[in-house]
């Protein structure tokens, strides 16, 4: 396959993930953004995510940041700011102001000391907490203790699960593959014998 | 927060994954499946991909059948078999026939010796390459090496990118939220000096 034809291809074939803001602030102070798609839940108690960092071949601020500090913050990505997100993710030289240049605002809590973006609907604070080697290919599976969440009441549901929707959260597939989460369904808890009430399958 | 409440807001925290079945063979050669939402890429040359398996407090058997036979599929789950995946993911017996309870067919590649599922459009074998002991909640990091992928051409755009609309994949926001993605746009790929070209947000 032609390099970039198999990048696309390897890249989108785990789906499509929501987009996070990773939020850093350098030796320096000046806050930093990192576009990421990785972000995944380890454990609701205590709070984990995890999420992939790609070989340090090249410095990567975020990374280097996120060591020195030991903090670190998670903004969900939405329709409104998915484009600012997108151009994030180019190679600013270090300490450049990244906010300032996509036009996003660096928001500092009183509690936590890496920034937080101001528009984002679903804001995380964690804690650096383990970092884990991958041999195969010298990524880092990053893992953060979440120690403060700042989100608006309304999108969480009665039963807790926050309304990705209501949020207008984006995920992207691969690098560049934007989709947005359309609801179809909430199922009841699985049960062994319960195989009757599966509809049957209209698609396939 | 009540238990379960919390257990859902913090398992959405995250956001939507791709539901993907994951098809192994136990020592008796039964085909096991269980549902993960997950997984995660790693990296593209060589192709890995990895997901995270709960704390071994109980028995696992996808797990124990992975270290067994040290092979593993990874099935994209559709809007045709969601319901059969997620009532896939209840507490069977060790060795019960899941594919037949829930109404899926296992299908055997000439070249991967554990089971794929039949309706799925995105079909990737895997070889076990590391396992990480994430230490915060005993949950493991699961590293994967692709070494096999069935899909129909016809789900590949022209750049490589497989078109999950197409596909028809759904996604997982916690235990039991169930999302399809809605495609919103390809950007191109960003660099400083790019920022005028970013479009004003419309809902932020």
């Amino acid at each position: 396959m032609e390099r970039f034809y198999r990048r696309d291809f390897i890249n989108t074939l785990s789906g499509v993930r929501n987009a996070h803001l990773l939020g850093t602030l350098s030796y320096k102070k000046v806050p930093n953004l990192g576009l990421f798609n990785s972000v995944t839940h380890i454990g609701a108690t205590p709070p984990h995510l995890g999420f992939i960092m790609r070989p340090l071949t090249v410095p990567r601020q975020t990374y280097h940041n996120i060591k020195a500090q030991g903090h670190f913050t998670l903004n969900q990505v939405t329709l409104g700011t998915y484009q600012q997100a997108h151009q994030a993710s180019a190679k600013y030289e270090v300490d450049e102001p990244e906010f300032e240049a996509v036009g996003l605002t660096p928001y500092f809590s009183e509690t936590h000391r890496a920034p937080y973006v101001a528009e984002s609907p679903i804001q995380i604070g964690l804690e650096l907490a383990e970092e884990h080697h991958i041999k195969a290919n010298g990524a880092l599976f990053i893992v953060g203790k979440v120690v403060e969440i700042r989100l608006q009441s309304h999108l969480i549901a009665d039963d807790g699960h926050i309304r990705m929707d209501a949020a207008q959260a984006v995920g992207v597939a691969g690098l560049d593959h934007y989709y947005r989460p359309e609801p179809i369904a909430q199922l009841p808890y699985p049960r062994p014998g319960q195989e009757d009430k599966i509809l049957k399958p209209k698609n396939n």
